[in-house]
């Protein structure tokens, strides 16, 4: 039987989201690697499926590409229901998915390989000023998201309940990004105590960069 | 009757996103502008409702305070099913969320107000430098958009069939945006179509930057 493939780079955190989540989910799928330091998703065969040329993608087995990491996982969602990855009620579904994006859409688009590429070739930013930069945005969201953590009416495992989803995929694949630049983690005990317990899991484990067949 | 509260500022794409998305739902709100030049959002009343500090937010009628642009869009689409901002079937959902996202996660994070301000106290970048980034991240994401948006197989008048969605909301504020630093649109025809056909719409227009309240 065939099987998806996912379009991956083993340190690229939005294709770690999108990892935790086929494994989240019991998918198994083909591993393909597209090395984005040596440019191959700028490869015309990789932009035919993905006109952004930008990891994840999956493709399905009757060729149709997805793309974009959060909408794959929603995909997933919705069409494998168990477990879910947003929490019941609309507005704790609102909650989880504002979470999670507080990460997809203020930290890491500021942090991803090509911007921190245009800091230097375009401002001549060196090394530190690069890490500054990475830091500052880290800091500037992971400040409010500890905030919201700690004042959780129930202090559950995880960022929404006793089982993992979306806030706590985004913020698993943040924490481990985090360590390219030495991110002190100490002013956030909440959020190294969610990332702690996803790490306990296997299904986190075998989605982590380190665990992948391109791997340096 | 109380109704929910949009803080908002008139010139914010992410507040524009949620005007469009609440007058396609037939929302009323009552609408509080937050300058975010004059740092207004950062005053702690607000940030006491929004830990972040950004703004759009929506503030329910039992006091319940909605963040992020996209997780309030989904919370409407969930509760208030007519119209439905996504279409029918999980692929095509998936591929209307991934289009929204190109343009929430890949140009609107680095293009920014407080990105931009850091570009000039941290890098010393002049405005032309500033124009420069953001022109080159629109066109980074536009490209591939635009590309997407002619291999449709169905020529719809909106991103996803015959009325409008997420993507065609987060295109609208996007393409608005781009006014700002006189990004040539000549290069995107169908984009500008969209956009022409959305804005032809009193949903749409209602919810400009120039009809708010506080435009200037």
């Amino acid at each position: 039987m065939s099987k998806p493939i996912l379009h991956s780079y083993f340190r690229s955190s939005t294709s770690y989201r999108l990892r935790i989540a086929l494994n989240l989910k019991g998918v198994e799928a083909t591993y393909k690697a597209h090395h984005l330091r040596h440019g191959e998703q700028r490869a015309d065969a990789y932009l035919a499926l993905n006109p952004q040329g930008l990891v994840p993608s999956l493709e399905l087995e009757d060729g149709t590409v997805l793309t974009q990491s959060m909408a794959i996982i929603e995909y997933l969602d919705e069409t494998i229901p168990e477990p879910p990855l947003l929490p019941q009620g609309a507005v704790r579904r609102a909650q989880a998915r504002a979470m999670a994006q507080m990460i997809a859409c203020e930290i890491h688009p500021v942090n991803n390989l090509r911007v921190l590429t245009y800091l230097k070739t375009g401002f001549g930013a060196d090394d530190a000023a690069v890490a500054n930069w990475f830091r500052h945005w880290v800091a500037t969201t992971f400040e409010p998201l500890e905030s919201l953590l700690a004042a959780r009416q129930e202090k559950t495992r995880f960022c929404f309940g006793d089982t993992p989803g979306l806030a706590d995929i985004c913020l698993v694949a943040q924490v481990a990004n985090n360590r390219r630049f030495d991110v002190d983690m100490t002013p956030y005990p909440v959020i190294s105590a969610i990332n702690e317990a996803c790490m306990e899991l296997e299904v986190f484990q075998k989605a982590a960069p380190a665990a992948q067949p391109d791997a340096e």
